[in-house]
């Protein structure tokens, strides 16, 4: 069986059933002539001329800043080892879950894209399913991070299909292979100026010291690749392994971690041993928006009983919105600033949970109430001038009612940009159109890339700052705003607020 | 008293008081020299002129491709006995729950336009207050839809008001008369593909029997009028005459519906004998969204209680939980779709439930959780290759934060229609903004029509479409989609998607 | 120290810490050669010249209509004495929670601006700290609010900032002077045929009386200042004070305040007190839309607890609720209009309520149920034709899923504009787009500009008008509607419906 023939037989196998023929023939005849260009130069602009012409000024005044990264999923290793990266199925299919989680709805199988492998035994079969597939993604963010990538980083212009996948394939596999493609030099290419982690207490942050020790000195100066605190695994006791991640808590830093008062001494310990490598922010993924503000005594005993593992569902929330409020008086006293991502159900999907574990793209937002939960942590340290929290959320409803007026009040509360499925050119037009009139721009953060996918860093920049100039652009043509006023808010939006919010 | 007294004399009645004679004189002098057409050839279409052309594009693609309508509340009677509709008022206003649902919040009594009634005393009278107060429906979709049938198939071109009630119930009734107005001929006319009603487990089907039996031959091919399996009438406990509805299912089947497994039996018969005749899927309008995983005997039990109607309100809610886990297996093995409504308070006004009875436009959305509510289901057959799922809501915040995730990774999950209040151009627009982006177009299922409004079926089908062409020529317009790409979606949502969703 | 260096250093305390300055710079920078005009003869018509043109012509039909204010927070003293307005602070910032709230919210301590202060020590300093942030209300309501007074009332054109400072100060405070700027000539100026006020039950009501003996007559007629009856502080039980001001309603009834039944009609005494002095509504802040409909002996037993102080939570709640639904039975009686805004969370930061009181900016609105909620009352009272209800709301996704089809069907039902922090550009405009479609435009009642600040009355009336035509506008580029009908509702919007709506 020739490639061409596979191709088609894998076609055959994921076409959803009965009559998906015009679909698959559609898929087909797609872009028959080759299109000269797979992004247009004004993509995302609006198609009225007055207000596309100042959005495409302001974009040029902003388009070549330097790129700032406060949150993401990288990983320092790459930078302190520089190895080359996989093949493209491994590099770009296998880690993405917004690309698996589409697939895995039109009914391919996890296995079929390898998910969960260590390595890949046919990168190539997967890529094809994957470009076979690729018009599902229409409409997507997915499909613009990706063509942005496949453009400006491999070169490529033809759309991806089950006709180009092998060219693809072979295309990006040989750039893979050359030094312009090796971490470091994408870190320089990209004009990143900080790339902030996500770390576990329980991480030695090894790599971020060997990035340091590296001798690497992009753009003449230090790496900015910064670790950030996410403490989940030892203040979650719904986390697996959450006892025995306390107790190597306790032994990483010598204090007796299996009581109250040294397991939060141990805790502020590791805080500091991240700010000594240059971490300014905490981070942390709770099912809710909960606080509290318990007696030492009474937390002291739910400490006790959740490290038992007898505390129950209530106690358990309990405990982690007692942690919130403990981690709210660590960022008083030690400047870090905090982020909260509250309201995903992680894992909805249990026979996946169980095949394949975490993070295989099951993870469904929740309704999330900030107004009473955030009280008690507010009630303690929502007027203490040294105090940055900032808020992200999955549910959209509680931009104009609830985040907006809080931010729009509160002095330590700042809005983080739009989250997850709402990272996106609509997601961050309704951002805008709902927060903007309640809390203003300055209690907003700038750009969170939020990403696993390095590839996708730049094109992820560039639709936020696209679309912050959509949305400044019809504040102006409305004259809702003067020109130089929205000039000074693009600069803003992409570098001030970000590196004022974060302390960088 | 002559006809335009009478005409006055209940437009003051109808008059809400005080200070309203600028609406009423408004009215009056509305339309003054006679419009030429009721509906312009570009309605919908965004004012933009370089969108708008794209728009028509795309809408030229698929303006002409059949109608499927694989979800309402026709009536296959018609079409077997075939004879005229009534007259004007009896066709449009009786039966339109939000015709008379806006003429009730105005206050006028429902009474006066003779809702409820057999046969109605006085059509000319109750079309002449509908025609006077017809301006309360600007900006509503029931003007649009109207407007297209007064004028593409009743030849109308001045505007419906006071002056031309007579007008209008002359022509109207006129036309009804002819043969080209009987419902096989609009059937045909209307290039319906497919059209399902909605039909009890205790209807007999003799009138979808009837219609295949009828020699009646559209375009050479046998109708395709599908009847869709609704049990409400039978799993619902708070249902009016739940048990004996139980009881005639029991006597239709052969089956002892008193026992949990004979009832269970008695359903899956009554789905064969529903397949039988063509049925693709069910239908289910439970108030929520939750479902249940009982053990057999537990189960069992509470249908024991159910039944004897000592069950109460959360019981019920189990019981009906319960149920849409068992219609699920069933799905999965008799391979019918299922679609579920839900969150809908029925019959919110008691004073006019217990005078007139159910649909008379009293049902208010209620806020819907689908992420716990359908977990139970979902954990036994979310993954399952031959289920599909169908769901529709009325809470809009589900859009972004619960149906698009839950669709955008499910396997089995579809996602309905903007339904019922969100069935209008700003719910469409509001739908593919909030759901393109996390589920794409290829986990929506096309359009419904949902109505017991035949004549409203060709409006109904061409607002839909102009509105998907309107967001595909907004993604094109800002370069966020290729056109060639923008017309096989337009297909998909207008015929492709809806025949695989439905296995049509 | 000169007052430029003080500016300076105020500047410099209040940039929020490390990297603002960039933000600084910037804002010093702004509008260097000084702009002609503060706002656009074109604000807030959209782009597309096409709907421009529209909404001008629409605009132009609208603009001069006298305005009616049937909800707000002005003061009937101010027209009584027809005393000068103070400076320029203590006018507009010191009342303006829209303003200080924002202030507060990066950094600004309230104690810096006096707010609470009953006279100002140093208004220029406030004023200065305003003006060196005005640019953190760029993209909001307020800017526009108060460039339209700084240009249409005090001949303004140079940008508010800093530098601009000592300028407006000083011409401000001159204009204040002017009898031209005295209460009675600025609501003659402002074509204001109506203005409400809003009153405690415990108010004597002596200034509208003194307003109504004045012998004023603007335009020749006698000022329709109003009052509205506001029984918050005697129907809430976590009101401050709550049974000294039921003990005091009685005492100025000459009722037995102390029983239920000498509460009611100490009530509905104090209601006809209202109506001789042209009262046509009343206004509820309740914390939730929750009704009741007690047993008169129950709800004699709760009256009792409550009083006594020894109900709590969820009794007061109850009794809120109970009190919700006798409100209406009276209004059925007498003909008030009944308001109802629920949803806030009062006093949400209790260190700024323990120093400075209610009303500082830290109201947080909270999800509201009406349908649930509602139906104790609409049960009893839905289906009145003499009854009027009008709902607000702070929880946006009420707007399509409840508010549209709850008043798009009961008859006394009619929903009040976009509330607080929704009475904004966009704020407007979801409200149509999301309510029109099921509720049309005939169950909504024109603007409300609910404000304290009776200065920005015109401009929060002009933004009204303007997105009213801009919506209007849309409909009819997108011919969903024909001109001649968008200039009737134009008209309706502007003036009929809220005289309707408010028996005026």
């Amino acid at each position: 069986m020739d490639e061409s023939t596979t191709v088609a037989a894998i076609a055959a196998v994921y076409s959803c059933g009965q009559t998906s023929k015009t679909v698959a023939e559609v898929t087909k005849k797609a872009n028959p002539g080759g299109a000269m260009n797979l992004m247009h130069e004004d993509r995302l602009f609006p198609a009225v001329p007055e207000t596309r012409a100042i959005a495409k000024r302001l974009y040029a005044e902003i388009r070549e800043l330097p790129l700032i990264s406060p949150h993401g999923h990288t990983q320092a290793g790459w930078f302190a080892r520089n190895e080359p990266f996989p093949d493209p199925a491994k590099l770009l299919v296998q880690p993405d879950h917004y690309i698996f989680r589409m697939l895995y709805s039109q009914g391919i199988p996890l296995e079929d894209l390898e998910i969960g492998a260590e390595e890949l035994k046919d990168p190539r079969r997967v890529w094809r399913i994957f470009a076979e597939n690729y018009y599902l993604f229409r409409g997507t963010p997915t499909r613009m991070w990706l063509d942005y990538a496949f453009q400006e980083l491999f070169g490529l212009t033809d759309r991806l299909s089950g006709a180009t996948a092998d060219l693809y394939f072979d295309a990006i596999s040989a750039r893979l292979r050359t030094p312009e493609f090796r971490p470091r030099a994408l870190y320089e290419r990209f004009r990143l100026e900080v790339l902030a982690t996500t770390d576990s207490p329980l991480d030695s942050l090894s790599d971020h010291e060997a990035v340091r020790q590296s001798g690497w000195r992009p753009r003449g100066a230090a790496p900015r690749i910064l670790p950030t605190f996410r403490p989940d695994s030892v203040v979650d006791p719904d986390f697996a392994g959450f006892a025995e991640n306390v107790a190597k808590l306790g032994a990483m830093t010598g204090e007796n971690s299996g009581t109250w008062d040294g397991y939060l001494r141990a805790l502020a310990r590791t805080r500091e041993r991240f700010k000594a490598l240059g971490c300014t922010a905490t981070d942390h993924g709770h099912p809710t928006a909960q606080t509290a503000h318990l007696p030492h005594c009474e937390a002291a005993r739910l400490f006790d009983e959740v490290l038992a593992g007898r505390a129950g569902d209530a106690r358990n929330e309990l405990f982690r919105a007692q942690m919130l409020t403990e981690m709210a008086r660590m960022s008083v006293d030690d400047g870090l600033v905090m982020q909260l991502h509250p309201g995903s159900f992680r894992n909805h999907n249990r026979q996946l949970y169980e095949r394949f574990g975490r993070d295989v793209g099951a993870d469904i937002p929740m309704p999330t109430d900030y107004v009473t939960g955030l009280q008690p942590l507010l009630d303690l340290y929502g007027n203490e001038k040294n105090f940055t929290l900032i808020l992200f959320t999955l549910d959209e409803t509680t931009y104009s009612r609830e985040l907006a007026p809080l931010a729009g009040h509160y002095p330590c509360l700042r809005l983080g940009p739009p989250w997850w499925f709402h990272d996106s050119p609509e997601g961050m037009l309704r951002f805008r159109e709902q927060v903007t009139e309640t809390a203003g721009f300055y209690n907003t953060v700038g750009f969170n890339d939020d990403t696993r996918a390095f590839l996708s860093i730049p094109a992820r920049h560039d639709v936020a700052r696209r679309i912050d100039c959509v949305w400044l652009a019809r504040l102006v043509a409305e004259h809702r705003m003067d020109e130089d006023e929205a000039v000074e808010v693009a600069h803003d939006l992409a570098c001030n607020l970000v590196r004022r919010a974060y302390r960088l």
